[in-house]
């Protein structure tokens, strides 16, 4: 990453990836491979990022907040492991995921592994408060996955997109900007200034994603285009775009679970990025951008708060 | 169950597992029945009885104990959703598994909102040192769950045995007297010698439950006998054969990855049923409970002290 936002906490990222990888003991040589994996192959690190810059922000100690920003960031690994469990994703960023290359029963227990590790680190931040976050966002994530398993496919909803990308995305960031606060000893005001704060941040970072699917080219974003709505999951594009052409055949057939017939699913997603919807999701996650920047702009001036606010940019205008 | 021990905490057990049942939002009908199911068809509840106990014993604040023993009874389940679906175990004491009621994918989610939900309430209990000790065993857990996928199979070691069953057992008996211990503010002389209380006990029962394995009739147990050799992972029974019997060729060939020989595998646990090695198994599981009556001997008389005394004649005892 070039942007200011990353380089001001290239050290402690350092600090916090080795802390990711002495996490797994010498004798599970087989694990010790998978993990060293996910955390070489990396990711955008968005989330350990906007933990250390609120934390030094606000001053935090910054062991406990190296310790907060690894918890995080493996939960959020834990996650992706059983997500491409459940997806039978074979593929993430363009890389082998565990899933791949390992058996389901393995492929559980990696994700147990990696979700055990993140729960002793977030227990070692000392703290009760981030404690329950932390238990809090994991309980938000596992129920939309559950939600999303059941009862969100073929269904054009922006009530039913919105608490799925919470759950999703915005609670990793709520975690990451409130915990990260928690620990500076903020006053509740500011805690729950910085919570807003993510949880916007959160929401046009996963709007954005949801875009990408259907703008990136299948290479950069290293799965197919459209992916979701292939899985019969209707994001804010789709959304937008089934609004303004509620009578659009290919889309009602989409909705009642004609996913595989693929000349339709082409035909639908060549549309969908040639309408405004993909323009009108975007004002959409600025909106987003710009209310999380209205309660930044509550903080006092400090070089991390300026990093932050570049953070919105790097949100909307990120390519992957 | 019939015994004073069970008896002494019928009360707070209601409560525990109405809290369990109220861990299931309303809005997941299909993950309502499984929760309803697993708290339903219960087990021996003997993690949480030794929770109650315990903190009763202290004085603990008693709504902080309920969830605190529901929180471990949680993760307990949480942990053999998750081994069911590893072992592709389609019965537990005889009723259909979560595995064999749902698809992996759902089997895997199903235990992580148990898991999710038995950390919330891990967390609601308020103390650091619970949720330290509550990352710890699970940690633990996993841990020997991928040692034992990864390297246990075949292997006829006290060390390895003695480890795997710390792993899977005790170490969640551990959690349940130390952090009962905890949330009672005893000193830390008090907390470490629960938590050995709770060591010897957990393997104790660990091992029993072992000799059943061999002993127990299929249909009370819910599985096939010695169904753990048959799946090459060799428990103390097994461990004292071999010492006596060292040139035994079926267990040479277990032990060489034939476990799918079904005459050699009823041959050889008709040997091992018959030989002294139950006994002996036995005698060390009594000698692990009269440890841990020498600790609890050290705390001041209390019917609690008496019920827990209990515990260790039950554990010895039990049929299943």
């Amino acid at each position: 990453m070039s942007t200011r936002f990353f380089n001001l906490v290239e050290d402690g990222m350092q600090e916090v990836e080795q802390l990711m990888r002495l996490q797994v003991d010498a004798h599970h040589p087989d694990l010790h491979t998978v993990v060293e994996h996910l955390v070489s192959s990396g990711g955008k690190r968005v989330r350990p990022a906007v933990t250390l810059l609120t934390g030094r922000m606000f001053g935090a100690d910054p062991q406990r907040l190296i310790t907060l920003a690894a918890s995080i960031e493996m939960l959020h690994t834990a996650t992706l492991v059983h997500d491409d469990l459940i997806d039978g994703s074979l593929l993430r960023r363009g890389i082998p995921t565990v899933n791949a290359q390992w058996s389901p029963a393995a492929s559980v227990l990696a994700g147990d592994y990696i979700f055990a590790r993140a729960a002793k680190m977030a227990a070692q931040t000392d703290s009760v408060e981030v404690m329950q976050s932390f238990a809090e966002a994991l309980a938000t994530i596992v129920d939309g996955e559950i939600t999303q398993m059941f009862t969100s496919r073929g269904i054009s909803s922006r009530d039913n997109y919105y608490q799925r990308i919470y759950a999703k995305t915005a609670s990793m960031f709520v975690l990451a900007t409130k915990s990260a606060a928690l620990i500076s000893s903020c006053n509740e005001g500011i805690v729950e200034t910085m919570r807003k704060f993510g949880y916007e941040i959160g929401m046009a970072f996963q709007i954005v994603d949801d875009i990408l699917d259907f703008t990136g080219e299948q290479e950069a974003v290293g799965k197919p285009v459209a992916s979701d709505l292939r899985q019969g999951l209707v994001t804010l594009p789709a959304i937008y775009y089934q609004e303004a052409n509620p009578d659009d055949e290919d889309m009602k057939a989409v909705l009642n679970g004609e996913f595989a017939d693929e000349a339709r699913m082409e035909r639908l997603v060549k549309a969908i990025r040639g309408s405004g919807a993909i323009q009108d999701a975007f004002v959409e996650a600025r909106g987003y951008v710009e209310r999380s920047l209205e309660f930044l702009g509550q903080m006092s001036e400090s070089v991390e708060r300026e990093a932050l606010f570049e953070l919105g940019n790097y949100i909307i205008d990120r390519q992957v």
